[in-house]
């Protein structure tokens, strides 16, 4: 399993709109191939950066399935209004979880 | 409920050294005062970008708190000798979970 971590940056004040735009979105990553969780979390510092956290059975779920998808093309046109910038994208493995 | 984000980049070759010492360091972090649980996770676009992400009770716990005490230079002595660079520290709430 591997972590999608995308930093979204987006434009002042559209806050309550992008998360609008985020829960209409979910289904599409619901039902995309290998997609196993999502959830949207927001930054304490810096209020209008948010991290879309998703999780995938493969790293190619994400950067091969679906970014080549129909579902990705639906994402963006909900979300991407309202980014300020380019999404930054990581994927990362846990390696370990000591408690909690 | 907070979660403390850790954009932890170390020396080259020293990915094993760093998670001894975190491991090390975990009961550290379980003793301290509203610390909820602990992760360590590695970049796959970057193997010597790390996240160690910390949920705590309050934001305080990690900034005041935790920051103040004797528990955070321990953290410091074990791991410290193994970053290339000051961590970047970002405390997130989760806004949404859809679903996973």
């Amino acid at each position: 399993m591997v972590t999608e971590v995308a930093l979204i940056a987006i434009r002042p004040g559209e806050g309550p709109a992008f998360e609008a735009a985020v829960a209409q979105a979910a289904p599409v990553f619901r039902a995309a191939r290998g997609c196993l969780g999502m959830s949207l979390e927001r930054t304490v510092e810096q209020p209008e950066l948010y991290r879309l956290v998703v999780r995938w059975a493969t790293l190619e779920d994400h950067t091969v399935h679906f970014r080549g998808s129909e579902g990705f093309q639906q994402w963006r046109a909900l979300a991407g209004p309202y980014f300020a910038s380019a999404p930054e994208v990581r994927h990362v493995v846990e390696i370990s979880r000591y408690f909690g």
